[in-house]
Protein backbone atom coordinates (compact mmCIF):
# COMPACT_ATOMS: atom_id res chain seq x y z
CA UNK A 1 0.00 0.00 0.00
CA UNK A 2 2.85 2.56 0.62
CA UNK A 3 4.76 1.71 -2.53
CA UNK A 4 1.29 2.69 -4.19
CA UNK A 5 0.25 6.03 -2.52
CA UNK A 6 4.48 6.53 -3.64
CA UNK A 7 3.73 5.77 -7.02
CA UNK A 8 0.04 7.71 -7.33
CA UNK A 9 2.35 10.67 -5.95
CA UNK A 10 4.91 10.81 -8.38
CA UNK A 11 1.92 10.94 -10.58
CA UNK A 12 0.28 13.81 -9.97
CA UNK A 13 3.25 15.89 -9.25
CA UNK A 14 4.63 15.59 -12.85
CA UNK A 15 0.59 15.74 -13.97
CA UNK A 16 0.57 19.47 -11.99
CA UNK A 17 3.70 20.47 -13.59
CA UNK A 18 2.76 19.69 -17.19
CA UNK A 19 0.04 21.03 -16.85
CA UNK A 20 0.65 24.56 -15.32
CA UNK A 21 3.03 24.56 -18.78
CA UNK A 22 0.18 23.49 -21.17
CA UNK A 23 -1.78 26.26 -18.82
CA UNK A 24 0.74 28.95 -19.64
CA UNK A 25 0.67 28.58 -23.31
CA UNK A 26 -2.77 28.33 -23.46
CA UNK A 27 -2.71 32.32 -21.94
CA UNK A 28 0.19 32.78 -24.47
CA UNK A 29 -2.35 32.05 -26.95
CA UNK A 30 -5.40 33.15 -25.76
CA UNK A 31 -7.30 30.24 -25.94
CA UNK A 32 -10.45 29.35 -23.44
CA UNK A 33 -9.48 25.30 -22.43
CA UNK A 34 -13.25 23.49 -20.67
CA UNK A 35 -12.90 20.10 -19.41
CA UNK A 36 -16.21 18.09 -19.99
CA UNK A 37 -16.36 15.76 -17.06
CA UNK A 38 -19.12 13.61 -16.49
CA UNK A 39 -21.54 9.95 -15.75
CA UNK A 40 -21.21 7.85 -19.09
CA UNK A 41 -24.18 8.89 -21.16
CA UNK A 42 -24.99 11.83 -18.97
CA UNK A 43 -25.07 13.27 -22.50
CA UNK A 44 -21.16 15.35 -22.57
CA UNK A 45 -21.22 14.41 -26.67
CA UNK A 46 -24.62 15.61 -27.46
CA UNK A 47 -24.16 18.74 -25.67
CA UNK A 48 -20.74 19.70 -27.52
CA UNK A 49 -22.94 18.73 -30.78
CA UNK A 50 -25.05 21.27 -30.22
CA UNK A 51 -23.01 23.98 -28.64
CA UNK A 52 -20.75 23.39 -31.77
CA UNK A 53 -23.68 23.79 -34.34
CA UNK A 54 -24.72 27.13 -32.43
CA UNK A 55 -21.19 28.52 -31.81
CA UNK A 56 -20.44 27.34 -35.93
CA UNK A 57 -18.96 30.88 -38.01
CA UNK A 58 -18.65 32.78 -34.55
CA UNK A 59 -16.04 31.27 -32.34
CA UNK A 60 -13.09 28.88 -33.94
CA UNK A 61 -14.04 25.37 -31.78
CA UNK A 62 -11.42 22.08 -31.45
CA UNK A 63 -12.33 19.23 -29.52
CA UNK A 64 -10.10 16.35 -27.88
CA UNK A 65 -12.29 13.56 -27.69
CA UNK A 66 -11.15 11.23 -24.17
CA UNK A 67 -12.38 7.41 -24.37
CA UNK A 68 -11.09 3.99 -22.80
CA UNK A 69 -11.22 2.24 -26.27
CA UNK A 70 -13.54 3.74 -29.31
CA UNK A 71 -14.09 6.51 -31.78
CA UNK A 72 -17.50 6.83 -31.70
CA UNK A 73 -17.63 10.41 -29.70
CA UNK A 74 -14.84 11.65 -31.94
CA UNK A 75 -16.73 10.30 -35.19
CA UNK A 76 -19.76 12.36 -34.25
CA UNK A 77 -17.92 15.50 -33.55
CA UNK A 78 -16.01 15.56 -36.62
CA UNK A 79 -19.31 14.71 -38.62
CA UNK A 80 -20.51 18.48 -36.53
CA UNK A 81 -17.38 19.49 -38.41
CA UNK A 82 -15.13 20.70 -35.80
CA UNK A 83 -11.62 19.17 -35.89
CA UNK A 84 -11.53 16.54 -33.07
CA UNK A 85 -8.79 14.53 -31.37
CA UNK A 86 -9.55 11.03 -30.08
CA UNK A 87 -7.09 9.59 -27.21
CA UNK A 88 -7.89 6.39 -26.26
CA UNK A 89 -6.94 5.29 -22.51
CA UNK A 90 -7.10 1.91 -22.94
CA UNK A 91 -9.45 1.65 -20.14
CA UNK A 92 -7.94 4.28 -18.17
CA UNK A 93 -10.69 6.28 -16.02
CA UNK A 94 -9.36 9.21 -16.89
CA UNK A 95 -7.21 11.88 -18.71
CA UNK A 96 -3.77 13.43 -18.04
CA UNK A 97 -1.80 16.54 -19.06
CA UNK A 98 0.70 14.26 -20.75
CA UNK A 99 -2.21 13.03 -23.50
CA UNK A 100 -3.42 16.55 -23.93
CA UNK A 101 0.06 17.74 -24.57
CA UNK A 102 0.57 14.86 -26.99
CA UNK A 103 -3.16 15.38 -28.64
CA UNK A 104 -1.79 19.03 -29.51
CA UNK A 105 0.47 17.93 -31.96
CA UNK A 106 -2.85 17.54 -34.31
CA UNK A 107 -4.44 20.24 -33.25
CA UNK A 108 -3.03 24.06 -34.11
CA UNK A 109 -4.34 25.92 -30.86
CA UNK A 110 -3.28 29.27 -32.47
CA UNK A 111 -6.31 28.62 -35.09
CA UNK A 112 -8.64 28.14 -31.92
CA UNK A 113 -11.02 30.25 -29.69
CA UNK A 114 -12.31 27.22 -27.50
CA UNK A 115 -10.30 24.08 -26.70
CA UNK A 116 -12.64 21.39 -25.08
CA UNK A 117 -11.65 18.37 -23.40
CA UNK A 118 -13.76 15.83 -23.30
CA UNK A 119 -12.91 13.61 -20.57
CA UNK A 120 -13.44 9.79 -20.23
CA UNK A 121 -17.08 9.23 -18.87
CA UNK A 122 -16.62 9.20 -15.02
CA UNK A 123 -17.75 11.26 -12.09
CA UNK A 124 -14.65 10.03 -9.56
CA UNK A 125 -11.22 9.70 -11.65
CA UNK A 126 -10.59 12.73 -13.62
CA UNK A 127 -11.68 15.09 -10.65
CA UNK A 128 -7.89 15.26 -9.35
CA UNK A 129 -6.13 15.77 -12.46
CA UNK A 130 -5.50 19.31 -13.98
CA UNK A 131 -5.72 19.08 -17.55
CA UNK A 132 -4.05 23.27 -17.67
CA UNK A 133 -7.92 23.99 -18.59
CA UNK A 134 -9.82 27.01 -17.16
CA UNK A 135 -12.82 25.64 -15.87
CA UNK A 136 -13.90 21.94 -15.46
CA UNK A 137 -17.42 21.95 -16.65
CA UNK A 138 -19.70 19.48 -15.07
CA UNK A 139 -22.64 17.60 -16.31
CA UNK A 140 -25.50 16.22 -14.26
CA UNK A 141 -27.90 14.37 -15.87
CA UNK A 142 -31.39 14.43 -14.57
CA UNK A 143 -32.36 10.88 -15.10
CA UNK A 144 -29.38 10.10 -12.88
CA UNK A 145 -31.14 11.21 -9.87
CA UNK A 146 -31.10 15.09 -7.96
CA UNK A 147 -28.02 13.59 -5.34
CA UNK A 148 -25.30 13.13 -7.60
CA UNK A 149 -23.68 16.01 -6.28
CA UNK A 150 -23.54 14.69 -2.57
CA UNK A 151 -22.52 11.29 -3.77
CA UNK A 152 -19.47 12.01 -5.69
CA UNK A 153 -18.93 15.58 -4.20
CA UNK A 154 -15.53 16.01 -5.72
CA UNK A 155 -16.41 16.34 -9.54
CA UNK A 156 -18.73 19.14 -8.39
CA UNK A 157 -15.88 20.73 -5.93
CA UNK A 158 -13.66 21.01 -9.20
CA UNK A 159 -15.63 22.17 -11.47
CA UNK A 160 -16.63 25.91 -12.42
CA UNK A 161 -19.94 24.95 -14.58
CA UNK A 162 -22.64 22.34 -13.58
CA UNK A 163 -24.67 21.54 -16.77
CA UNK A 164 -28.05 20.03 -16.32
CA UNK A 165 -28.90 18.15 -18.55
CA UNK A 166 -32.11 16.36 -19.89
CA UNK A 167 -34.26 18.51 -18.28
CA UNK A 168 -36.86 17.88 -20.86
CA UNK A 169 -37.59 14.41 -18.90
CA UNK A 170 -38.18 16.24 -16.02
CA UNK A 171 -42.07 15.23 -15.77
CA UNK A 172 -41.23 11.64 -16.31
CA UNK A 173 -38.92 11.34 -13.35
CA UNK A 174 -39.19 10.98 -9.71
CA UNK A 175 -36.12 13.69 -9.74
CA UNK A 176 -36.15 17.55 -9.96
CA UNK A 177 -34.15 19.78 -11.73
CA UNK A 178 -34.30 22.47 -8.84
CA UNK A 179 -33.20 20.14 -5.72
CA UNK A 180 -30.35 19.08 -8.57
CA UNK A 181 -29.20 22.41 -8.63
CA UNK A 182 -28.92 23.45 -4.62
CA UNK A 183 -27.06 20.24 -4.17
CA UNK A 184 -25.00 21.40 -6.31
CA UNK A 185 -24.39 24.89 -4.83
CA UNK A 186 -24.60 23.02 -1.33
CA UNK A 187 -21.37 21.09 -2.68
CA UNK A 188 -19.45 24.32 -4.30
CA UNK A 189 -21.60 27.54 -3.89
CA UNK A 190 -19.61 29.07 -6.80
CA UNK A 191 -21.12 27.06 -9.61
CA UNK A 192 -22.14 28.26 -12.32
CA UNK A 193 -25.66 26.26 -13.07
CA UNK A 194 -27.74 26.06 -16.79
CA UNK A 195 -30.18 23.59 -17.00
CA UNK A 196 -30.93 22.63 -20.76
CA UNK A 197 -31.61 20.01 -22.92
CA UNK A 198 -29.64 18.60 -25.61
CA UNK A 199 -31.96 17.01 -27.50
CA UNK A 200 -34.65 19.63 -27.59
CA UNK A 201 -32.15 22.41 -27.24
CA UNK A 202 -34.05 24.74 -24.53
CA UNK A 203 -31.58 26.68 -22.28
CA UNK A 204 -28.85 26.89 -24.29
CA UNK A 205 -28.98 30.71 -24.86
CA UNK A 206 -27.17 31.64 -20.96
CA UNK A 207 -24.60 28.17 -21.62
CA UNK A 208 -23.54 29.78 -24.91
CA UNK A 209 -23.26 33.02 -23.37
CA UNK A 210 -21.44 32.14 -20.46
CA UNK A 211 -18.84 30.39 -23.25
CA UNK A 212 -18.84 33.53 -25.28
CA UNK A 213 -17.82 35.70 -22.50
CA UNK A 214 -15.11 33.66 -20.95
CA UNK A 215 -13.90 33.04 -24.73
CA UNK A 216 -13.44 37.06 -25.14
CA UNK A 217 -11.97 37.62 -22.01
CA UNK A 218 -9.27 34.77 -22.64
CA UNK A 219 -8.38 36.34 -25.96
CA UNK A 220 -8.38 39.97 -24.32
CA UNK A 221 -5.98 39.01 -21.69
CA UNK A 222 -3.60 37.50 -24.20
CA UNK A 223 -3.26 40.59 -26.73
CA UNK A 224 -3.08 42.45 -23.35
CA UNK B 1 5.40 3.69 -16.03
CA UNK B 2 6.87 0.26 -15.48
CA UNK B 3 7.20 1.03 -11.79
CA UNK B 4 3.40 2.14 -11.75
CA UNK B 5 2.28 -1.62 -13.57
CA UNK B 6 4.23 -3.69 -11.27
CA UNK B 7 2.36 -1.96 -8.29
CA UNK B 8 -0.76 -2.52 -10.43
CA UNK B 9 -0.05 -6.11 -10.64
CA UNK B 10 1.18 -6.93 -7.06
CA UNK B 11 -2.36 -5.26 -6.04
CA UNK B 12 -4.53 -7.24 -8.14
CA UNK B 13 -2.83 -10.67 -7.71
CA UNK B 14 -3.37 -9.93 -4.10
CA UNK B 15 -6.85 -9.57 -5.02
CA UNK B 16 -7.01 -12.59 -6.78
CA UNK B 17 -6.05 -15.00 -3.97
CA UNK B 18 -8.60 -13.16 -1.14
CA UNK B 19 -11.31 -12.92 -3.91
CA UNK B 20 -10.68 -17.41 -4.17
CA UNK B 21 -10.73 -17.43 -1.05
CA UNK B 22 -13.94 -15.66 0.02
CA UNK B 23 -15.36 -17.65 -3.31
CA UNK B 24 -14.81 -20.80 -1.47
CA UNK B 25 -16.31 -19.75 2.09
CA UNK B 26 -19.75 -18.27 0.45
CA UNK B 27 -19.47 -21.78 -1.31
CA UNK B 28 -19.38 -23.47 1.65
CA UNK B 29 -22.42 -21.83 2.98
CA UNK B 30 -24.10 -21.61 -0.21
CA UNK B 31 -24.68 -17.91 -0.38
CA UNK B 32 -24.97 -16.61 -3.74
CA UNK B 33 -23.09 -13.47 -4.22
CA UNK B 34 -23.91 -10.60 -6.95
CA UNK B 35 -21.57 -7.59 -7.80
CA UNK B 36 -23.66 -5.01 -8.85
CA UNK B 37 -22.03 -2.14 -11.27
CA UNK B 38 -23.34 0.43 -13.41
CA UNK B 39 -22.95 4.44 -13.92
CA UNK B 40 -23.35 6.77 -11.10
CA UNK B 41 -27.48 7.31 -11.10
CA UNK B 42 -28.08 4.03 -13.52
CA UNK B 43 -30.49 2.78 -10.89
CA UNK B 44 -28.73 0.67 -8.97
CA UNK B 45 -30.15 1.03 -5.30
CA UNK B 46 -33.54 1.69 -6.72
CA UNK B 47 -33.79 -2.03 -8.38
CA UNK B 48 -32.10 -3.43 -5.38
CA UNK B 49 -35.13 -1.89 -2.86
CA UNK B 50 -37.75 -3.11 -5.44
CA UNK B 51 -35.72 -6.49 -5.27
CA UNK B 52 -36.06 -6.63 -1.21
CA UNK B 53 -39.44 -5.79 -1.32
CA UNK B 54 -40.36 -8.41 -3.74
CA UNK B 55 -38.24 -11.63 -2.15
CA UNK B 56 -38.80 -10.14 1.38
CA UNK B 57 -39.32 -13.51 3.71
CA UNK B 58 -38.61 -15.45 0.38
CA UNK B 59 -34.92 -15.03 0.55
CA UNK B 60 -32.85 -14.30 3.24
CA UNK B 61 -30.89 -11.16 1.88
CA UNK B 62 -27.89 -8.52 3.06
CA UNK B 63 -26.10 -5.97 0.96
CA UNK B 64 -23.08 -4.32 1.23
CA UNK B 65 -22.57 -0.81 -0.09
CA UNK B 66 -19.83 0.52 -1.53
CA UNK B 67 -19.51 4.44 -1.93
CA UNK B 68 -17.02 7.28 -2.67
CA UNK B 69 -18.14 8.93 0.77
CA UNK B 70 -21.21 8.65 1.96
CA UNK B 71 -23.86 6.23 3.69
CA UNK B 72 -26.96 7.60 1.43
CA UNK B 73 -27.07 4.35 -0.44
CA UNK B 74 -26.90 2.12 2.68
CA UNK B 75 -29.39 3.88 4.30
CA UNK B 76 -31.89 3.45 1.67
CA UNK B 77 -31.34 -0.25 2.07
CA UNK B 78 -31.27 -0.25 5.91
CA UNK B 79 -34.44 1.84 5.34
CA UNK B 80 -36.16 -1.47 3.46
CA UNK B 81 -35.16 -3.52 6.28
CA UNK B 82 -32.21 -5.42 4.88
CA UNK B 83 -29.01 -5.82 6.71
CA UNK B 84 -26.32 -3.42 4.74
CA UNK B 85 -23.04 -2.60 5.61
CA UNK B 86 -21.49 0.43 4.07
CA UNK B 87 -17.92 0.75 2.37
CA UNK B 88 -16.55 4.24 1.88
CA UNK B 89 -13.62 4.17 -0.53
CA UNK B 90 -12.44 7.65 0.38
CA UNK B 91 -12.97 8.63 -3.79
CA UNK B 92 -11.40 4.75 -4.69
CA UNK B 93 -12.96 3.96 -8.18
CA UNK B 94 -14.35 0.45 -7.00
CA UNK B 95 -14.58 -2.00 -4.71
CA UNK B 96 -11.64 -5.04 -3.98
CA UNK B 97 -11.77 -8.05 -2.35
CA UNK B 98 -9.99 -7.25 1.25
CA UNK B 99 -13.13 -4.62 1.71
CA UNK B 100 -15.41 -7.59 1.45
CA UNK B 101 -13.74 -9.64 3.58
CA UNK B 102 -13.58 -6.44 5.93
CA UNK B 103 -17.64 -6.07 5.86
CA UNK B 104 -17.76 -9.63 6.35
CA UNK B 105 -17.08 -8.97 10.12
CA UNK B 106 -20.74 -7.23 9.81
CA UNK B 107 -22.82 -9.59 8.29
CA UNK B 108 -23.03 -13.06 9.52
CA UNK B 109 -23.04 -14.70 6.16
CA UNK B 110 -24.55 -18.11 7.38
CA UNK B 111 -28.14 -16.59 7.86
CA UNK B 112 -28.10 -14.98 4.47
CA UNK B 113 -29.68 -16.62 0.56
CA UNK B 114 -28.15 -14.08 -1.14
CA UNK B 115 -25.45 -11.47 0.08
CA UNK B 116 -25.68 -8.36 -2.57
CA UNK B 117 -22.80 -6.21 -3.27
CA UNK B 118 -23.65 -2.55 -4.82
CA UNK B 119 -19.88 -1.36 -6.29
CA UNK B 120 -19.11 2.19 -6.91
CA UNK B 121 -20.93 4.20 -9.29
CA UNK B 122 -18.44 3.43 -11.69
CA UNK B 123 -18.69 1.79 -15.32
CA UNK B 124 -14.83 1.26 -15.98
CA UNK B 125 -13.03 0.75 -12.74
CA UNK B 126 -15.16 -2.07 -11.30
CA UNK B 127 -15.06 -4.32 -14.41
CA UNK B 128 -11.52 -6.50 -13.13
CA UNK B 129 -11.52 -6.90 -9.66
CA UNK B 130 -12.96 -10.10 -8.45
CA UNK B 131 -14.93 -9.47 -5.15
CA UNK B 132 -15.39 -13.45 -5.00
CA UNK B 133 -18.88 -13.10 -6.61
CA UNK B 134 -21.04 -16.05 -8.22
CA UNK B 135 -22.18 -13.02 -11.29
CA UNK B 136 -21.52 -9.66 -11.94
CA UNK B 137 -24.60 -7.90 -12.50
CA UNK B 138 -24.06 -4.97 -14.86
CA UNK B 139 -26.92 -2.50 -14.99
CA UNK B 140 -27.90 0.21 -18.15
CA UNK B 141 -30.10 3.09 -18.00
CA UNK B 142 -31.63 3.38 -21.28
CA UNK B 143 -31.57 7.45 -20.86
CA UNK B 144 -28.15 7.15 -20.75
CA UNK B 145 -27.84 6.25 -24.66
CA UNK B 146 -28.03 2.78 -26.14
CA UNK B 147 -24.08 2.93 -26.38
CA UNK B 148 -22.71 2.00 -23.25
CA UNK B 149 -21.95 -1.44 -23.94
CA UNK B 150 -20.08 -0.51 -27.38
CA UNK B 151 -18.09 2.51 -25.51
CA UNK B 152 -17.15 0.73 -21.75
CA UNK B 153 -17.75 -3.35 -23.11
CA UNK B 154 -15.12 -4.24 -20.00
CA UNK B 155 -17.78 -3.92 -17.60
CA UNK B 156 -20.66 -5.90 -20.26
CA UNK B 157 -18.27 -8.71 -21.03
CA UNK B 158 -17.59 -9.44 -17.04
CA UNK B 159 -21.34 -9.57 -16.25
CA UNK B 160 -23.45 -12.28 -16.24
CA UNK B 161 -26.62 -10.54 -15.99
CA UNK B 162 -27.25 -6.60 -17.98
CA UNK B 163 -30.36 -5.33 -16.63
CA UNK B 164 -31.98 -2.49 -18.86
CA UNK B 165 -33.68 -0.07 -16.20
CA UNK B 166 -35.92 2.82 -16.62
CA UNK B 167 -37.67 1.40 -20.00
CA UNK B 168 -40.62 3.33 -19.10
CA UNK B 169 -38.50 6.42 -20.37
CA UNK B 170 -37.95 4.48 -23.75
CA UNK B 171 -41.19 7.18 -25.66
CA UNK B 172 -39.58 9.75 -24.37
CA UNK B 173 -35.92 9.21 -25.20
CA UNK B 174 -33.66 8.93 -28.50
CA UNK B 175 -32.57 5.64 -27.47
CA UNK B 176 -33.88 2.15 -28.02
CA UNK B 177 -34.03 -0.89 -25.50
CA UNK B 178 -33.55 -3.14 -28.16
CA UNK B 179 -30.86 -1.39 -29.24
CA UNK B 180 -28.95 -1.67 -25.97
CA UNK B 181 -29.92 -5.23 -25.82
CA UNK B 182 -28.65 -6.01 -28.90
CA UNK B 183 -25.05 -4.14 -28.23
CA UNK B 184 -24.92 -6.07 -24.69
CA UNK B 185 -25.03 -9.22 -26.31
CA UNK B 186 -22.86 -7.68 -29.79
CA UNK B 187 -20.08 -7.48 -26.91
CA UNK B 188 -20.72 -10.62 -24.42
CA UNK B 189 -23.27 -13.02 -26.26
CA UNK B 190 -23.91 -14.92 -22.84
CA UNK B 191 -25.25 -12.40 -21.22
CA UNK B 192 -28.66 -12.61 -19.75
CA UNK B 193 -30.46 -9.37 -20.09
CA UNK B 194 -33.91 -8.16 -18.10
CA UNK B 195 -35.72 -5.20 -19.10
CA UNK B 196 -37.47 -3.17 -16.01
CA UNK B 197 -38.54 -0.14 -14.75
CA UNK B 198 -37.37 0.24 -10.76
CA UNK B 199 -40.09 3.40 -10.86
CA UNK B 200 -42.76 1.48 -12.44
CA UNK B 201 -42.23 -2.01 -11.44
CA UNK B 202 -42.42 -3.69 -14.55
CA UNK B 203 -40.34 -6.28 -15.50
CA UNK B 204 -39.16 -7.59 -12.55
CA UNK B 205 -40.68 -11.07 -12.44
CA UNK B 206 -38.35 -12.58 -14.77
CA UNK B 207 -35.41 -11.01 -13.11
CA UNK B 208 -36.58 -12.61 -9.77
CA UNK B 209 -37.23 -15.66 -10.98
CA UNK B 210 -33.32 -15.82 -12.07
CA UNK B 211 -32.27 -14.34 -8.60
CA UNK B 212 -34.23 -17.48 -6.84
CA UNK B 213 -32.82 -20.14 -9.87
CA UNK B 214 -29.76 -18.96 -8.46
CA UNK B 215 -29.97 -18.94 -4.71
CA UNK B 216 -31.66 -22.46 -4.84
CA UNK B 217 -28.62 -23.75 -7.07
CA UNK B 218 -26.02 -22.15 -5.15
CA UNK B 219 -27.87 -23.88 -1.62
CA UNK B 220 -28.65 -26.95 -3.34
CA UNK B 221 -24.78 -27.39 -4.18
CA UNK B 222 -23.66 -26.30 -0.57
CA UNK B 223 -25.64 -29.25 0.90
CA UNK B 224 -24.91 -31.87 -1.66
Amino acid sequence: VKKQIAVLKDVTEANAILAGSLRAEFARQGVLVLDFVASPGAGKTSILERSIERLAGELRLAVIEGDPYTTLDADRIGGAGVPAVQINTGGGCHLEAHMIHEALGQVDVGDVDVLIVENVGNLLCPAGWDLGEDAKVVVASLPEGDDKPLKYPQAFQNAQVMLINKVDLEPYLPASAAVLRANGLTVNPRLDVFALSAVTGEGFDPWLDWVRRRAAEKRAAAHA
